[in-house]
């Protein structure tokens, strides 16, 4: 599936990525352009963002080709000319890209990944490369921080029926568990990924039998080793009572109830009762998974006001990235044919030519403060961040795996000091620009200045 | 590609949806079961929905089933019996829908599709159908403001690169078609919905030749019937001073320059300067596009405020329906071998057995008010609108095509009357439960609750 990705996406652009790419071609514009992506500000309460989605981009432009349907299609447009479309036939992405690995924490204005090829190669990818990268960056980031909130509880997410469409689906049970949530309920991405894959039961399950406890003793007698019963379709605690008389039953087949689960109510005081109640049963070995509603604010409030609950089930709200379900994220041209460019447009000044990030860690080991620098600047002490990872068009292989990104973000995590993971109102953390970079900046801005500007 | 949507999307569901599976297989529940998909509450600003997703969800359960590469993962998952994965092999959707036509304008509680079958049929439907609708009603409902408030100017979709996914980016062309956009940047929703397509030119394009006027020159030259010039990049007037040079060159050719785009600053104060600079040299054809970070609210307030622009492109916050990136949509079971049923979990009471939507219209042809009845129930005088749309697993053919669900959102908001048009705090449109809903809704409750709840 994920060879022909850039060959069943290739129309997947904006038309405008066609006609310019018309104009490079009829003009013979072919010397080397990069391109920088960037998030141009945090929105609320974010202190970081987690990078994801990298191994999409770079699987889209390996493979990225026109079949002949597309440029048929092309050319019923009418916009074209055969030449060029004759060219795009035999069009692939032959350049390089320098990438944040995935799981990397960044800030803002820092490049996640630059490309650099033909302008029109790296031109033409900029639709799907800000698409791909953006959704698992946002989803990432939001999942880390309702991992953060469960202070080691472990999280599962249920979002696919309310992500926006069947791609997002599948990339936010990916980006969710690169974040550290434990596993997600949709199959389809546990199979594509690898991913552990968790399940319950829903309310019509238990409305389509006549008496709750029927439907849970069906579900304990199929399910002996993985039942979770959800209890609260009538009433909580009847449920709960129903939960206990099941789990007896299992406990003289010699087999454990899991979990039970709340989905609705005051989840901390219910919980506090449906735990009691558990106990004084001796099934204190019972975990309570709670759902509903829950994002990072809303497991630290339950978990703040007491509650019992063991494990989340995350969905809708970390799915669509609810309280920011889009980041102001950009691509754009940074270099053209060894000339640095910038455009002035009122408060979106870019930062130009080929960048790299370096990272200041305190004696302890705590990240302290970021430069953006000119790419072969030298910044002593501090660690690059961006690595090649596409060379003449083919990805820099092995690509790590999906665990190995995990792994790397939860070490990430471990670095970044405190004040920046807070959930509301995080501080700033400070990135800096280089003397290189801030030198050539402002020689590039007052030269633009004088031309373009002084032309009017 | 349609075809198999089914076959490719069987794993994409809930796990719980197939351990239900399982346990409704082993206890050989096969009756009848009939469920709900419904908005359980507006969120901000909306005061109607539009329906839309309907052909993507009957796609998918007419070619629903499950290849034996999915039944390898399932089996390898270690939860199911090899009987229940040789069911599933077999199994196919045989059963009825009802539904709202896409593009039907409808309200909070109403029915938009109800789906009856054998339950384990119809359960295994949930998620995907759940996603399916919610992604395109949201964004129609979303896009339909947008539409409203640019008093008929044409609005295009530059979403793409921002929308959750790629399957979002094209369902969002489709969705904001149907409510009344003039087409999309969106290439291969152009191609696979029939979309008109349109594109300008980014920032890149400009930055990359070293004069403004020279990509200007280079773009007019290639596609002389179609040039929209981007005037912002160094500076708005600058640059339409560099775009009415090129447009009088274009004059002495015997062309057109047809739009020129802003993309920041204060869109007001710039479009009437800039209109004022075009009409100064005879340049009165020459209109105005307008882009950046535009939604119903932006697009009103810079009309408002005397704006002169003629078209707008409208991307990421439509495109994810910033506002409302979700909606509290749910599917549940209503009716189980003709035993009507609900659930009683707090705040989430359910509307029991198979219904219908009914709409009463004063004398001038204006919706009126809603009542929500049993299905066979008769309610004199008003329309019903759910139909009959899938029968015996076999979709009601022909489906209408895009166009014809257009226009027929187009007469539905024709019909709506003003007030629930507004684009902040609407009123609430009267939908009322019908006497013969009433009386088995509050039977059924009473029964409940003297029954699970008596239990306890």
């Amino acid at each position: 599936m994920e060879q022909s990705l850039g060959q069943r996406l290739a129309l997947l652009t904006d038309l405008y990525q066609l006609t310019m790419a018309a104009c490079y071609f009829e003009q013979g514009m072919e010397a080397e352009a990069t391109f920088s992506l960037f998030i141009r500000k945090y929105p609320a309460d974010r202190g970081y963002f987690v990078a994801a989605g990298l191994a999409e981009a770079l699987t889209y432009l390996e493979s990225l080709r026109f079949a002949e349907e597309d440029l048929a299609f092309l050319s019923s447009t009418g916009l074209f000319q055969t030449s060029f479309l004759d060219y795009l036939a035999r069009v692939r992405f032959t350049g390089e890209v320098h990438a944040l690995p995935e799981g990397t924490i960044f800030f803002k204005d820092e490049p996640i990944l630059e490309v650099s090829g033909p302008i029109l190669e790296a031109q033409l990818a900029e639709t799907f490369i800000i698409n791909a990268v953006s959704l698992q960056t946002m989803i990432a980031t939001k999942a880390s921080r309702a991992v953060y909130a469960a202070q080691g509880r472990p999280l599962i997410d249920f979002s696919l029926r309310r992500t926006q469409g069947t791609d997002a689906g599948l990339k936010v049970a990916r980006a969710s568990y690169l974040a550290g949530f434990l596993g997600t309920s949709n199959v389809l991405a546990g199979k594509l990924y690898g991913l552990p894959t968790f399940g319950t039961m829903a309310h019509s399950y238990i409305t389509s039998f006549t008496r709750e406890i029927d439907a849970f003793r069906v579900f304990a007698r199929v399910f002996p080793k993985t039942t979770t019963l959800l209890i609260d379709t009538y009433d909580n605690l009847a449920g709960a009572r129903n939960a206990v008389t099941v789990a007896k039953e299992m406990e003289a087949r010699g087999e454990r109830l899991r979990y039970v689960r709340l989905d609705s109510g005051d989840m901390a005081a219910i919980s506090r009762e449906v735990r009691r109640l558990l106990n004084d049963h001796g099934l204190n070995y019972v975990r309570i998974l709670a759902s509903g509603s829950f994002d990072e604010h809303k497991i630290a409030k339950v978990l703040g006001a007491g509650a019992e609950i063991d494990s989340f089930a995350v969905g809708t709200k970390m799915g669509v990235s609810a309280d920011a379900p889009y980041f102001d994220i950009a691509y754009k041209l940074v270099k053209y044919a060894e000339r640095p460019v910038m455009k002035l447009s009122t408060g979106k000044v870019t930062l130009v030519d080929k960048k790299q990030v370096f990272r200041h860690y305190d004696d302890k080991g705590k990240m302290q403060r970021d430069v953006i620098a000119l790419r072969n600047e030298d910044v002593a002490w501090a660690l690059p961040l961006l690595r090649p990872v596409m060379r003449r068009g083919q990805i820099v292989r092995p690509l790590p795996s999906l665990n190995d990104h995990r792994e790397h973000f939860q070490a990430q995590f471990a670095h970044l000091p405190e004040p920046y993971k807070a959930l509301e109102n995080p501080p700033v953390y400070p990135v800096e620009l280089s003397p290189g970079l801030q030198d050539l900046q402002s020689r590039v801005e007052c030269k633009l200045r004088q031309g373009e500007m002084g032309e009017s």
